[in-house]
C-alpha cells in the first residue's frame, strides 16, 4: 500500500515529470508516425543502475547516427532517469530513455531536419522479457522465416523501434508453440530476436553474431564474464544450421539478463532444461550484479 | 477567424474525440515503442473524400496482415474519419487513420497477441508532401544509398511507420541539395520514397515498380488515367540506370497528388521543368477530382 502517485512508475516527457500512466506523446509526432525515434533501456536492480554510463553513451551514439540533437546533455539525461526511479521509489526497475524527432515545423520545409527533437524517459517495475518461470525450464525457440531488417536499410546499432520483423517473428513463435523467435539475415546467418542478443554453445565453445545486431550491454557483460571465467567465446558469423544443432543457446537483454533456452525448432537440448554453460554464466552475471559490478546507486533523495 | 476549437484539426483516439493538439498516445504503447501499428491516409478536397472505400479496404487489409483486430468496424471507421473532418470544418484535409497494438496486458504473456488494439484518426489541413511551388518547378530527386527495407522483413503493402530508411534517404537528399530521395532494393531496382510511389517515362512509355512498394491509391489512379488517355504504362521492375536516364519522373501520393520532378541525381530533365506527360497526367488527375471522380461528400452535419 502506498500513497505515492508515482508508485506504478514515473515518467519525463520534454521537460515535465508525471506518473507513467499520464505520460503520452502527440499522435502527430514523427517519433510515432515515422518511428523516427531512438531509445535505450537501463536496469535498476536492488537500488542500483547497471552500466549506466554505457547506456548513456550508446544512447548518445544512437542519436548522433540518426541526426537527433535534443537540448538535454548526457549529465541531464542521467539526472532525469535517476529522478524517474527516485520518484517511483522502485528498487528493481526497467528504465527507458527515448529521443523523438518531434513534429513538422510550421513555416519550414516538410523535412525531419527542421523538427525540434526532445527526450522522454520512464521508470516502471522491472520487466522480464522471459519471466523467471520460463527461465527455469528454459525458453523454447524457433528460427523465424521472417528476416531481420538489414543494415543497408536500418542501422541495428542505433537502438530503434523498427520491430515489425521481430514482432512478426514473435507471431511465428506463438503459432509454432514456442516462446521466442530468432531471426536470420538474408545470407542465412543468425542475428537477434525481439529485444535480445543470442549466444550459441557447441563443444564448450561459445559464439555470438558479429554483425546485423544491437551491440547489447548485457551481451558485452557476458563477453566480460567469459573472459573472467576463461570460457572461450567468439564474435563471428553463426549459420542457421549451427544454431539448430547447438548444445546450448541463451539470450541476453537488459530486461531479463541471461536467459537460457531448452528447445530450438522443436529439438530438445540438455534434457529440456538450461545447459551447464548457460547456467554458470547466468549465475555469475547475477552474483556480480549483487557484488556491485558496474553499479551506480540510485539517489533516492532526488525525488 | 473562428471560435471552433477543432479548427486546427480534429482527432479520435480509442473512443474519444478531441482537438488534434490534444490527441496523444501512451508513451508505453507498443504502437510507438515497437512501431507496432498500421495506418492509412485519405484526402478530402473541396469537401469530398477521394476513393474513401479503397482506403478503408486497404486499411483493413493492412490490419489483417499484421494481426490487428480493433473493435471498430469498417462502417464505424468511415463514420469516425467523416466526423473528424466535420468537426474541423475543413474543406481540404489530410485524414489519417491508425490502428495501434496497445500496451502489454497485465497477467498475460508479454506478447503482442494479448494486447488490446485500438483505432486513432485525425483530420488536419491538407498536407503537401511536395508544396505547390516545388511542384511548379519540378522536384529535385536523388537515388539514395540507403536501401528500402525488403519485403522479407516488413511487408510494404501493409502501410506502416517503418520509415527509418526513408528518413535516412531524406537526410541524404538534404545533404545533396535535393528535395526527395528514391530508394532502391538490394537488387538495384527502384522502389519508392518517403510516402510516395514513383513513375518513370522513357520514349513516351510510362512504368512504375511492381513490387517492394505500397500499392498506392494515387498510383492506381494514375494507372486508371493512363488507360483512359491511352498512355502505355507498365508495372514492372525498373533499374537504377533506367531511372537516372528517364525522360520524365513523377511521384504520386495522397498528400500531394501527382508531383512532377525536373532533376534526378543532378541531371536536368525537360529544361528543368515538369515534363509534358507528367503535366498532362497531373492536370487530368485534378480535373477528374473536380468532376467528382471516386468522390464521397463529407457529411458536415455529423460534427
Amino acid at each position: 500500500m502506498t500513497d505515492n502517485p508515482f508508485a506504478a512508475g514515473a515518467a519525463y516527457v520534454d521537460g515535465r515529470y508525471m506518473p507513467v500512466g499520464q505520460a503520452s506523446i502527440p499522435l502527430t509526432d514523427w517519433g510515432y508516425r515515422r518511428s523516427d525515434a531512438i531509445y535505450d533501456v537501463v536496469s535498476v536492480w536492488d537500488g542500483q543502475f547497471f552500466r549506466l554510463d554505457d547506456h548513456i553513451a550508446r544512447f548518445r551514439a544512437s542519436m548522433r547516427k540518426l541526426h537527433f540533437a535534443p537540448s538535454e546533455s548526457d549529465e541531464e539525461i542521467k539526472a532525469i532517469v535517476n529522478r524517474c526511479v527516485a520518484l517511483s521509489g522502485l528498487r528493481n526497475a526497467y528504465v527507458a530513455m527515448d529521443c523523438l524527432r518531434g513534429r513538422p515545423a510550421p513555416d519550414k520545409p516538410y523535412h525531419p531536419a527542421y523538427a525540434r527533437n526532445y527526450v522522454a524517459a520512464f521508470a516502471i517495475p522491472f520487466v522480464w522479457v522471459m519471466n523467471p518461470e520460463v527461465q527455469a525450464r528454459g525458453g523454447h525457440l524457433i528460427i523465424a522465416e521472417t528476416l531481420r531488417i538489414p543494415r543497408s536499410s536500418v542501422d541495428p546499432t542505433a537502438k530503434n523501434f523498427h520491430w515489425a520483423d521481430l514482432t512478426r517473428g514473435q507471431f511465428e513463435a506463438l503459432e509454432r508453440g514456442a516462446d521466442f523467435a530468432l531471426l536470420l539475415d538474408s545470407d542465412g546467418n543468425l542475428t537477434e530476436g525481439a529485444g535480445f542478443n543470442v549466444f550459441v554453445a557447441t563443444d564448450g565453445l561459445l559464439a555470438t553474431p558479429d554483425s546485423g545486431v544491437l551491440e547489447g550491454v548485457t551481451r558485452q557483460s557476458v563477453l566480460d564474464i567469459c573472459e573472467e571465467l576463461g570460457i572461450p567465446c567468439q564474435v563471428r558469423k553463426i549459420s542457421a544450421a549451427e544454431t539448430r544443432e547447438a548444445d546450448e543457446i541463451f539470450l541476453t537483454t537488459t530486461a531479463g539478463g541471461v536467459m537460457p533456452a531448452s528447445r530450438i525448432d522443436g529439438r530438445i537440448m540438455n534434457n529440456d532444461r538450461p545447459g551447464p554453460l548457460s547456467t554458470r554464466i547466468k549465475e555469475r552475471f547475477w552474483a556480480k550484479r549483487a557484488e556491485g559490478w558496474h553499479a551506480t546507486p540510485v539517489d533516492y533523495t532526488a525525488a
